[in-house]
């Protein structure tokens, strides 16, 4: 990674050795209407610059789909769910209702300032029709008085830390979520000053901001963010008010040196994977939600300044994630037990955790390091993250949520509408809401277009001419994207298409004839540099597979068995969709002919796979635990047709058994004839099928 | 099962409905010289009676050597660690050294109670050499007047609950370990009375128990076993005591009816295994130790009542146990947290707990169905337990412990010489201990052989005429066994030898003439009924094979695998032994030519297998996470042969990454030709070498 700089102002790292890395130069005051979910256009390391929400419109198709009803359902439901529990009672208990009883665990303010930076999002984007905007809106106008009453002449705010509670206020900085709370503050006041213009909830934010930075640091009292999220929000404060003394304190908060005078104890170190040089890091452990929103701020961090030790270390952190510590559904966190991270490879799927938040924080992570670097990979587990271990975090309903997201569950009850803890379902409905900001980024060439789905881009390139860019497809259930490219006149730049890496061909046509960037490959963007004018048409062509995949064998939960992927989905069983056949007792043929029936009446309408499989005839609870590999392989199996649905749309009828991983029948392994009467197939052929002529259908044909 | 019962006093069980049980009638006072690991001469419902311990001795072999390290090396350094960590003193504090400072854990007290009653089997038994049993002998009677002194007039004797701890006796039984210290407590006293005759340490313990008999139950203060254990103890004092009321407060702890009075919390009530009705139980869940602790003690209270109940919920649970919950080492416990049970199936390798004591408890459960009922499948598990999961728990030099006994590890240190909580390392030892009290068993129509092993038995068929009996064998390396019959007079009885279902074959000789049992099956006992005269001959070959054994595909992690089995003994790789291979890079062929090859100077005499395997010429560590089957399965790999060792042997040079369950080839499962330079093969060839010409040789010649 090459470091890049730009004239401004300097920001030193470390007490002892100073070095002084440049950082980017802000406005004092940024234009609203320009930012998008993070704000990069003066972030000089920064190869992407989003672009803000209202520059992208949805067409109909499958997030504008989520995002209605997040707007309709989750959003209303969850406001009344977070009265009804006494979230913003809490609040108006400190603003003259002191008759009101506190309610809830210490990190209530948190899950209002989500929902509060969720509507916000939705305000600041156009789909919402206007009655349902201005309803959110006005939510939010409401709001905004009484948790600015709340909060102390000081700048203080927290309504759990107060009245006899007052004097515990920054004595267990671990475990208090004092920090916590605020940085969400934070995010929520940015998310509706760019929607808006507004200043009131950021002001309310900021003046809590300067009290921490006043009161803490190297030569004042000790700080330690015990639930990493300040990081980010600090960054993106800096970013939006020009402020360095933001950055400057996420740097000290990085720096990791208050374990001392705070007495740390290396458990709770380890648990917040904060506290220590954040540079210190080698491996993800501890708290994932607490990791991946620290590794998130590192990077925001890291694109402000450059300092090449947080590159390494976020490099190596990520590899870490990638090819050792996460779900093939995007989903982070495999054990229960402290919410955590588990040892390398450790990845069960019954008894995984998966929160929700993680995935999240997974999309977040690698949308900065995508913004970052314009490579594509941070895409990928983006694109995994969000359309599988996020998006399953919210019924299809919009008012029911997983908190855990297994990969196997025996008809355990994943969903609910409300949870104690309730930060996963506002966590989905801000990620949701942002969504447009994330599908384009503009780069100094041109334009990246980082997810496909019927949408139109109206904003400008970076030289200032203005650009529209009209996309028309139905992905994730077809590959085939067309993009109407209507520069304001013709000029010269790169629009640059995201080949995924889980599409074995992509093809593309300009104006009808057929286009080969150099240096094409699979998980990468396809430069298309050209000099382009107004209605210049571009399609690709994704090889849409469904895909038999397996795990690292050192992943001993996985191994042996494979999980059907369809383009960015990843499919699972549930029970209720076999017949004659009970999980656990399944075995698939992944090498056989796989049938793709789209059923528009099945879950709000998915593309289901049909797959041959086997069945033991005598179920297998009745078989030994143990037995000699030669007994073991006499179980009589029979043929059977497994139908895999979306791992998103888990738990959407009643509670039933599911499983991602499927075990491989050992003796059908495409080389044997069994008696299921197919023969095996490759599963390779693409499916190009329009919408409109989608059906059912043999990918082997 | 049949109920039977005998005259003598009734037992009532349920406060409501009065359902009366006949029980056994024991002798008011027994004789110590009689009583074996567990009395159940009287026990009307046994089929079984396990000989006293003296009864019994030892020829060289592999249990023999265990227990000569056991006496000469693990007892005394447990002392003295018990003497450094205080636990001693905990004692003599209150025994007029009150400058002393009570150090440790709640539950030290049983610490010292299992040392005491180690040392105390090993005073009964045969093998150590006189000054070893003197010396054991005389720590004993030095510790018995420090106790005695500790104990209150009232009867209570803890060292936690005193001073101003006094106030919170019986106050949280859930935790507390009050009552677990009392049942460590008995069993010591019963263990030193069978020894010697001498009933001072049982008569400390028994004041004890009367103190508790007569203020609490139905009518007085709630009690409840925060961690069961007690129950075996109280019902094993009724053997010794014929004290009914010692049973009939076993009774009222099964009952489970003080969950209101005591306030428990469900929570507790799982983790426990105790607090509600024991026959309400359907399945094995909470604390391992508690809970197989609970059913053993409800096992000898079946065996004593009868009451048809408690066997439908044990036969339940030991279903459970071996069918869903048990580690192939005869481990138990599959998760760390809470050091629990899983979900069925969940069985993880490398984030086992298994506990040392857990693995003991199976083989204490194992031990009293078995002469419960004379079913040889009980002695199945007993010895897996015994061979493996309890057996890694020390290590050969006899002082070092392992805790957890997980079946992978990335080079993590397992063995320490003292935990904190140092409840396995006494456990294990007072287990070894006792291990000539578990070999034979008299029945009413001749005598069972539970475990081979070089030994003879000096004891008398239940009609009086004395019987010796001398088994000659190198088993567990062997499964050649030569049996000397000797009784007293020519008789008839019936001779009872275990086929063990590891062995598909079993042959026997009686005076050299073959000899074929009716209705002889793997996993159950071989009758041979007929007229003995002193020095008959008899020879039992068992098929000692190395079998690769698979689990049920339920199990996710262990899907695709294969574990080493030979004989009772279960093999694992340690990465020390293989050249030119990386644990985590390694694949096996396990239908492939095993070699055979016993090493005298590896681990204290083994033998090991050389098994034919595959490795990654690439290490998996950088493959993708993910990926398209087609793509994995281009993995190249080339031939090694893999070590296996014992894994009773683990962790007993540095530390080394391990693995029990090692994956399958997919390509080579015995149909496919691999380039390994040798043709799959069935390694279904017995192994009889007699232990002199034992040597390397492959089992398929």
């Amino acid at each position: 990674m090459k470091q890049l700089v730009a004239p401004g102002f300097a920001i030193c790292l470390g007490l002892a050795a100073l070095r002084c890395f440049p950082v980017s130069a802000h406005p004092q005051a940024s234009n609203w209407r320009d930012e998008g979910v993070i704000y990069l256009d003066h972030s000089v390391n920064a190869q992407l610059h989003p672009v803000p929400i209202h520059a992208v419109h949805l067409g109909d198709g499958f997030w504008a789909q989520r995002r209605r009803v997040t707007t309709e359902r989750s959003l209303p439901t969850m406001l009344q769910l977070l009265e009804e529990h006494g979230v913003v009672d809490n609040f108006r208990r400190l603003a003259g209702h002191p008759e009101l009883v506190r309610k809830g665990p210490l990190y209530t303010d948190s899950d209002l300032y989500k929902w509060m930076e969720a509507a916000a999002w939705a305000v600041a984007s156009n789909e919402p029709a206007d009655a349902d905007k201005q309803k959110l809106h006005g939510e939010i106008e409401t709001l905004i008085p009484i948790i600015s009453a709340a909060q102390e002449p000081s700048g203080y705010l927290n309504t759990y830390f107060v009245g006899e509670k007052a004097r515990l206020r920054f004595t267990d900085l671990p475990h208090s979520h004092e920090d916590y709370c605020l940085g969400h503050l934070l995010q929520a006041g940015i998310a509706y000053y760019r929607a808006t213009g507004d200043r009131a909830l950021l002001s309310i934010g900021e003046r809590f901001a300067d009290y921490i930075v006043e009161n803490f640091g190297p030569a004042k009292r000790p700080f330690v963010t015990g639930h990493p999220e300040l990081e980010m929000a600090l960054v993106e404060l800096y970013r939006t008010t020009g402020e360095a003394k933001y950055l400057e304190f996420a740097r000290y908060l990085f720096s990791g040196v208050e374990r001392d005078r705070l007495k740390l104890k290396d458990s709770d170190i380890r648990y917040m994977f904060s506290g220590r040089p954040f540079t210190s890091h080698t491996e993800l452990e501890g708290h994932a939600v607490r990791a991946l929103y620290a590794v998130s701020g590192a990077t925001d961090y890291f694109t402000e300044t450059g300092d090449p030790a947080y590159k390494k270390t976020l490099d190596l952190l990520w590899t870490d994630l990638t090819m050792r510590k996460m779900y093939i559904t995007g989903g982070v966190g495999a054990r229960v037990a402290g919410e955590s991270f588990g040892d390398a490879y450790e990845l069960p799927s019954e008894q995984a955790y998966a929160e929700t938040c993680a995935a999240v924080a997974n999309v977040m992570w690698n949308f900065r390091l995508l913004s970052l670097t314009g490579d594509a990979r941070y895409a990928d587990v983006l694109e995994r993250a969000l359309y599988n271990g996020v998006n399953s975090g919210m019924s299809l309903s919009g008012t029911l949520y997983c908190y855990r997201n297994p990969l196997a569950s025996a008809a355990e009850k994943l969903r609910n509408p409300w949870y104690d803890t309730d930060c996963c379902p506002p966590n989905v409905e801000r990620l949701f809401e942002s969504l447009p900001g994330y599908f384009y980024a503009m780069s100094r060439d041109g334009v990246y277009v980082n997810l496909y789905q019927n949408s139109a881009l109206d904003w400008r390139l970076e030289n200032g001419v203005g650009l529209k860019l009209a996309q028309a497809t139905n992905y994730p259930w077809s590959g085939d994207v067309t993009l109407t490219v209507s520069p304001q006149r013709r000029s010269d730049f790169t629009l640059y298409l995201r080949w995924p890496s889980w599409a074995a061909t992509a093809e593309i046509q300009v104006n009808h004839q057929s286009f080969a960037p150099a240096d094409s490959k699979r998980g990468s963007y396809l430069a298309i540099s050209r000099t382009w004018s107004p209605g210049d048409l571009v399609t690709l062509s994704l090889g849409l597979q469904s895909v038999p995949t397996v795990a690292n064998p050192r992943v001993a939960d996985l191994y042996g068995r494979v999980a059907m992927q369809r383009g960015p989905l990843i499919y699972t069983l549930e029970q209720m969709d076999q017949s004659g056949a009970a999980l656990g007792d399944i075995f698939v043929r992944p090498n056989a002919q796989v049938v793709v029936d789209f059923r528009k009446d099945l879950l709000g309408g998915v593309v289901v796979l049909k797959v041959p499989g086997l069945t033991a005839e005598k179920s297998l609870g009745d078989e030994p635990l143990y037995q000699p590999l030669t007994t073991a392989t006499n179980r009589i199996k029979r043929p059977v047709t497994l139908t895999f649905i979306p791992y998103y749309a888990i738990g959407n009828r009643e509670p039933t058994p599911m499983e991602v991983w499927v075990p491989i029948s050992r003796f059908d392994n495409g080389t044997s004839s069994a008696s299921t009467g197919s023969a095996g197939g490759t599963g390779n052929s693409s499916m190009s099928a329009s919408p409109a002529k989608m059906s059912r259908r043999s990918e082997n044909r």
